[in-house]
């Protein structure tokens, strides 16, 4: 649920130099939090978890309302804040896949929802901003969640009483987002699109 | 119904000064008019309103098309149109604040159900037109659906057998609407992002 | 199946051009390929189908891994892909019109569905990625899809044992659209809303 917060509290950062109103920045702060469980919720066919439990939606509104009034002050330590939205988006991705996991979906549809999880709630939020979604960016972002989520499936398969899984995973998706972050490593040339102009 | 329609036209009659084709803009008036109530749907998990009734669907094609065709010809009376869809909204937003609390999920998720609906279909519609959401404008639009929807589902909470809460509720969702447009009412400069650069 | 894949590497090419990273690329084939028949079965209450089989989705991440890859090699014979995607297109189509008229929804309901799961993923993949969605361009690709499985629906509802059903649909739609790509037809003015003004 502090996840939930911090993802709110991120989201209307993110936007803030948009100038959104206090409406605009609740809306797009609780769909930044979320998004991205409400898809993967309605995808596997499962009640809706902020239905389910109300308090979600008041800790992202809590959260986006604190960042609107906030802001300007918060501005400063956004560094900071970057690496706590990289470990809620951790927190987010691991227990979405340990929950589809539960599911009995299958490994790839866990890991697929676990993403989701982790990334939909910032495109969503992008989208209804009008920013550049971070699909169309060279940030370090999307990957590291991906590898956790899949060595998080490969743990459960390989060794289903390993308690510490979820832990490790979500330390080793945090701590590749963190080295990204702190050295500026973006996509490296071969992975990322070449110009037709280029060749 | 009617609301429907209207809500059709005023997505076509927003869109048009982009010049979709017939096509654009018979999908754009439809997911208008449409698209908030489908998305509240999906979330309950209730049935699809538009497929358990198709008339919906037929008031928000013939909406549209009656939009594309005579559009030149409306644009004149845009002001009205304007008022008709505060009107369409509010009648959605309180409705469906009023269907969600059937379902007994709660008084915050009915009234956030509420705003959904009445907001939703417009959003899908700026995304896929690539216009600029109305979260981003100063615009007095969401915020007199969100006090409407909390009266209403705070008079069903005290007065529940008030046979006139709907129908207070819209006049008032409604009426803040109408002043806003009427006196070119903005948010206020402390309800909006300051750029950090002023403070 | 194969248009699963086809969809994808047309929806990687369609924005390679904005240099999206091989996440990106990854994530936005895997929309375009899979975005219109999820949010069918959403709305219609079926089990997502790419759940159901995952293989539909290892299919999508092969096609936009490998349009990523061989990308500017394949940028060449675009015009080939075109076609392809136009077949993709139609076979979804009308496969989905099929599937919602089997749920006992109604004809307008399945055509609906239909035209959606055509389009849809196109439409998710270009908001995602910040491009100019179709409905706003004068590009006729959805047209011959309304039509087709318009044309589904009637033979049906007429001919329900004529087994050639699909197969005629599917052909007149890619017809229309190829027809519309060979000869760079667009949809002609009184189709296409007019400026305000040049009246």
């Amino acid at each position: 649920m502090l996840g939930t917060a911090v993802f709110a509290i991120t989201g209307v950062l993110a936007v803030s130099g948009r100038r959104p109103d206090v409406f605009g920045a609740l809306v797009l702060g609780v769909v930044t939090a979320l998004g991205g469980g409400t898809l993967r919720d309605l995808i596997v066919g499962a009640p809706v978890f902020w239905l389910a439990d109300f308090n979600y939606a008041w800790a992202a509104a809590a959260g986006a309302l604190a960042a609107f009034w906030l802001g300007p002050r918060l501005r400063a330590p956004l560094r900071p804040m970057l690496y706590l939205d990289g470990l809620g988006a951790a927190l987010f991705a691991v227990t979405a896949t340990d929950k589809v996991l539960r599911l009995e979906l299958g490994p790839p549809a866990a890991v697929t929802m676990g993403v989701l999880t982790g990334i939909g709630g910032g495109l969503a939020r992008d989208v209804l901003a009008g920013r550049t979604t971070l699909l169309m960016s060279r940030e370090i972002y999307a990957t590291p969640i991906l590898l956790g989520c899949t060595l998080f499936a490969a743990l459960r398969a390989t060794a289903p009483g390993l308690d510490a899984a979820s832990l490790i995973c979500v330390a080793a998706t945090f701590g590749l987002r963190a080295l990204a972050l702190r050295f500026h490593v973006e996509m490296p040339d071969w992975l990322t699109t070449r110009r037709a102009a280029e060749d």
